[in-house]
């Protein structure tokens, strides 16, 4: 078997048929079923990014439009990974921990940071994922490493994983996030929780405030096509994580100091232009090409379009483990510094979404636009039954959250790397979309993203198509981003080349 | 293979296999896979009640609590089969139809009764429950049947069946529930939709009036456990299928007939009757044993000890397929029925859950009750912070509904049985609930219910276990859902007797 067929995920397949007929645990530690080529591999690419071949992951716990979840929990690994490898690296120190330098023959092959790499991961799953830690630890086994070795020895990789990981889990257990669930309560917390008491100013029925945002209501099943969720059970919204405002961030200490301009365009005492921005979001549903509707889906995926992005580059300029850790580390760090500003102005702004913009100001009065699955565009659509082509995310409008995230991944990716190249490629089979099975796109197709410059204009363009952003929102939040990914270079960069005083 | 290893379940799980192994359609009609014996079987005993071997059917669609897409969906499927068996029996008209009668020689075995029955269910689940479509279809071609014969002869068992299965489906197709979710819009209808309009007074983070409905906020994975759903994410409840109320009856016209007193014992103007309505919840809470947090988990789940109880009922008083169809028709009546007038009432009080009950009498004092998963009962508790043993339903609290609906069932299935043998057997094994898995029971312990008054008087209490319910709420709720049970035992009767005029 060659490195690139291997996969956490095809490892954990293995492990959960294995448990299955095989419930007892073995005596003696078992030799490893799956050879990896530890010193060569490099576990991040052969490994983690591989999850189900690079698709979408369709049963992962995680919504795909729950960024923040997403966000925070991967760049916990992210720096349980740089962390573990600093002591193999020439000057790098850790961001959460300082674990002494390793002589340099221990970094002669990848075996030591990968295996330092994996063990830190683990360790972080089993807090803030424990839903995955099970089979991730029957997959370390599968390769041969013992999951329940908790050495914290700094002279061995194991020791330094775990090391590592636990000091990414004790930096952050009070960061703000409450992932632990306990912030605000002693009873019946549950893990990321708003501690914060936001409750919005409309009621899913009543647009108080038409400038404000209006929780919407949606099937239980939330996710573009269907997902997981009760048949018949509707729910109304809640501002996703309104405590990312308060996280810890790395590379600034108030996230009220980058300024972002009020959203005049979708203020609803400027009529005029409120009606303008109504009006070009119901252009935009009237005019939907089947390349704009694979889009829209795409880059609504967290964990495709923005987590996976800079495997793509990672590739294209043939990086090597450290480089892959590293630009792993740079990239997730804009997102997460950008991601604490962006919702410290979401919740500020607390900005109505254009459904309800629509509504107010059609109401009853026939629109054109998208008229659902399998419908096309029709010209007799009541306003007040005009949705996007996707459904809004679970927080107020502005700035977009997504689209400041891609623009602070890609500068943060421009600086790491030196150029702008992507060189992403993401197929599509007619007929695979899943808001529109069977019909959309009509025909094969292929995204094709050569920069990330392109990248990130589809990418805000898509939230315009999708109906769940204005467009003035979108073109504020590129610029907005992309001063954190300049902020993560520079503070990744200090720490490969260990200018950082303790 | 002997009838009563098989079911559906396993059918269908072979026919999943299949699928996956050989995606080609056979060109021949294929010889039946598994040697169903349709002279002597029955195929609600052997092949439709036995999903999960009758355990929790926890991967379906359908949430455990959602009674009235269970109540609303089963009803389909029961008057579907006793409508393709009623051309078999002697006297007996169908409900939805009136397909001629057969010669008595047709009956002399099980098998046209099976097959009529069989493809009634189909044709229902193919418009009601679409995602189970796939695999009943191709299990039913495992037992030489062909999902595809859309026959309407009224001589054969095949016609019959999907004669009286379309008739179900033509006859409800706007009976008010909104399955469709083509009611009150043109565009961008869900199914199951509320088309009403329903708006709480309260909203989930004020309660405005502290008798009236507050939805709760809560995770979305929303069953008691875990279950399907987004990782970190919240929404607000919204009162589940308030159309209810307007759904076609069968057995009254109008469901404002039917009497019930005000909930006095949860109208916040009467301080010191509230406060005892709060002081009795708070000391269920803090006295649960094991075995009430089985049985409140028990008995909150639809799917198993509503929808499941006729079946213990039909093997106890060992019925013959008749028998079982209209035991199953006459609960199923009981139920459905109930419901609309339960839900009349649900809407017109709009009443109060005790989780804001505590909270508005406690506030921020400290109370005694059940402190989480695996802490027990503890006497620090922020009343702000109490919460029942079980999650709330999502719809306001008086009458309740589970409550109505077995009281329902019991009384139909007294007047039908003539007799009150239940004689149902549950086991929960130590460690096995799933609210404190591993620690609830701390022992093996078997329910087992001799009568129905047994299983409704437990039903009733274990509401109140559960935290959802007042105690004066479930006192009331069991007369006021027997009257159901009369009249649906009647209704039936009449049909199966012929004695109605068309």
């Amino acid at each position: 078997m060659t490195t690139s067929d291997q996969s956490l995920a095809s490892a954990e397949e293995h492990a959960a048929v294995d448990e299955a007929a095989e419930p007892a645990p073995a005596p003696e530690p078992a030799p490893p079923q799956f050879e990896y080529d530890f010193d060569n591999g490099n576990f991040i690419k052969d490994l983690i990014t591989t999850n189900a071949d690079g698709r979408f992951p369709s049963e992962d716990a995680i919504g795909p439009t729950d960024a923040p979840l997403y966000i925070w929990i991967t760049h916990m690994f992210m720096m349980s990974w740089f962390d573990a490898l600093a002591p193999y690296h020439p000057t790098a120190v850790g961001i959460c921990s300082r674990i002494e330098r390793r002589p340099a023959s221990e970094s002669a092959t990848n075996r030591n940071k990968n295996i330092a790499g994996l063990y830190a991961g683990y360790r972080v799953l089993q807090t803030v994922y424990p839903e995955r830690a099970l089979v991730m630890g029957q997959a370390l086994a599968l390769f041969g490493l013992d999951p329940d070795d908790e050495s914290e020895d700094p002279a061995t990789p194991v020791g330094i994983g775990n090391i590592a990981g636990k000091a990414v889990i004790r930096a952050r257990a009070k960061d703000g996030m409450n992932h632990l669930g306990d912030m605000g309560r002693t009873y019946h917390g549950e893990p990321f929780e708003d501690y914060t008491g936001y409750e919005p100013v409309n009621t899913p029925r009543k647009l108080a405030d038409p400038s404000r945002w209006q929780p919407a209501i949606h099937r239980h099943r939330r996710r573009v096509g269907d997902g997981p969720g009760d048949k018949g059970i509707f729910v109304a919204q809640q501002f996703i994580t309104p405590q990312v405002r308060l996280v810890k961030p790395f590379t600034y200490d108030d996230p009220g100091r980058f300024e972002l301009a009020p959203p005049d365009h979708s203020d609803h005492t400027d009529a005029e232009r409120y009606k303008r921005s109504v009006d070009e979001i119901l252009a935009a549903s009237a005019g939907l090409t089947d390349e704009q509707k694979v889009k829209a889906e795409f880059f609504d995926h967290t964990g495709a379009a923005i987590t996976l992005a800079p495997r793509a580059a990672a590739l294209a300029h043939d990086l090597d483990l450290d480089g892959w850790a590293q630009l792993f580390m740079t990239t997730s760090l804009a997102r997460f510094d950008d991601m604490i500003a962006a919702w410290h102005q979401i919740h500020r702004y607390d900005s109505v979404r254009p459904f309800s913009a629509v509504r107010h100001v059609y109401g009853d009065a026939k629109v054109t636009g998208w008229g659902g699955p399998g419908v096309g565009t029709v010209d007799d659509l009541p306003a007040r039954e005009w949705t996007g082509y996707l459904p809004p995310g679970d927080h107020p409008e502005y700035p977009a959250g997504f689209a400041t995230i891609c623009a602070a991944q890609a500068q943060a990716a421009r600086r790491f790397l030196g150029d702008d190249v992507l060189d992403w490629t993401w197929p599509y089979e007619a007929g695979s979309a899943l808001t529109e099975p069977g019909t959309v796109p009509a025909e094969d197709l292929q995204l094709h993203y050569a920069t990330w410059t392109d990248y990130e204009r589809d990418y805000a363009d898509s939230r315009v198509w999708a109906g769940v952003h204005f467009k003035e929102t979108v073109e504020r939040s590129l610029p907005f981003g992309a001063q954190f990914g300049d902020r993560a270079h520079e503070f990744v960069q200090r720490h490969i080349n260990g200018e950082v005083e303790d």
